[in-house]
């Protein structure tokens, strides 16, 4: 099976989730509005990132990984585990969802600078409140075995690492399991030479994690 | 199988959608947290709502009804229909999402009067762009053929009502396929008997939908 990626070119974003756990497994796929101007989405999603399989067009991030995590060997195949797994990735989701909003609370729409004093007061409680609780829960609950979800795990932290650099370093000695996991994943074969490669795009200021130095602990 | 939900006594909240669905369906569970003073929260679970199905415990609202949805007669069986319902269910999570943010964009934590400014900000936006992307997406693609995400459907077009009545008056006649679907679901027999019950818990100010008239439109 030839997978195609839809997503934005020019951010890891959303898509980067399902990026890496294709090039874990080695997996062929196009990127496909990063190897043309189209960028027309599927009616059947109402944002990015979409993956076609062979007639299938699946929406959602969690939902993609979802569907190919017993394709690529990244989850079994018993529904038991897929529902655990699906349940931790959507918890991830939200947990993307508040890092975009720690610099976008009041819009997407908006600049950044338009809601700064905003974005100010919810990266200081996001931070204090809601950061260590995410970290603690997978802290406790990550899984020995191998999973999408960890190749997840080890993009939440480059990407906190990124946009959080002071918060996470002192934070991070609190969760030893998590950094540990995040050393492994980054050492993997495959993953290793993708994140050398040019197929990984570098965070920047467009994506979901964003390094605003006032949003940052002190 | 009787189920067991684990979800806030005093609120519709997420748990709602899961309500509907069982309800609907006629089938069997507990209201766990409803019926008595213990509410502690299974570990797999990082927040409520929660199934306990057997020996299986399942987090987040949408991998929920991606589990229920076959067994209770809401989807099909194969695995490309439950990935699309699943992709709409879970565009339907972000909705739910935004709508709580709209009372509460800086934080859970606070107050609505501490963060009243920025809510107001937020919902104009919501008002404005995001409520009618939505709605103009599911007028589109709702299926149909009967499923689980009819029922959020219905649920999210009675809270938005509840919120947001200005707004809702003035944009529902863009919208007849959802209108009329919300009216189907409602008088189906075994929903129309829930929601006239004492199980359904009315709206109120704790939940996701709440009605503030200063977010309203004018």
């Amino acid at each position: 099976m030839r997978y195609e990626l839809h997503y934005w070119p020019g951010i890891q974003g959303r898509g980067e989730f399902v990026r890496l756990a294709l090039e874990d497994a080695g997996a062929k796929y196009r990127d496909v509005w990063r190897e043309s101007d189209r960028m027309s989405l599927h009616r059947e999603a109402f944002a990015p990132p979409c993956l076609k399989a062979g007639r299938l067009v699946i929406p959602q991030t969690a939902n993609i990984l979802l569907f190919l995590g017993p394709r690529l060997g990244l989850a079994p195949k018993n529904e038991a585990a897929r529902l655990h797994l699906h349940g931790q990735q959507l918890t991830i989701a939200d947990w993307v969802a508040e890092v975009h909003d720690t610099h976008h609370p009041i819009a997407s729409s908006l600049y950044y600078e338009d809601q700064k004093r905003e974005a100010r007061r919810r990266s200081r409680i996001f931070l204090a409140e809601r950061l260590p609780k995410f970290m603690r829960y997978f802290e406790r609950e990550v899984d020995v075995k191998l999973s999408y979800v960890h190749l997840s795990l080890f993009q939440m932290i480059e990407g906190l690492r990124y946009a959080f650099p002071k918060a996470m370093r002192k934070i991070e000695p609190r969760y030893p399991r998590l950094v540990r996991l995040h050393d492994r994943i980054a050492k993997r074969p495959r993953l290793a030479r993708y994140l050398a490669s040019e197929r990984r795009i570098p965070f920047n200021q467009e994506g979901i994690f964003r390094h605003y130095p006032e949003l940052d602990a002190r």
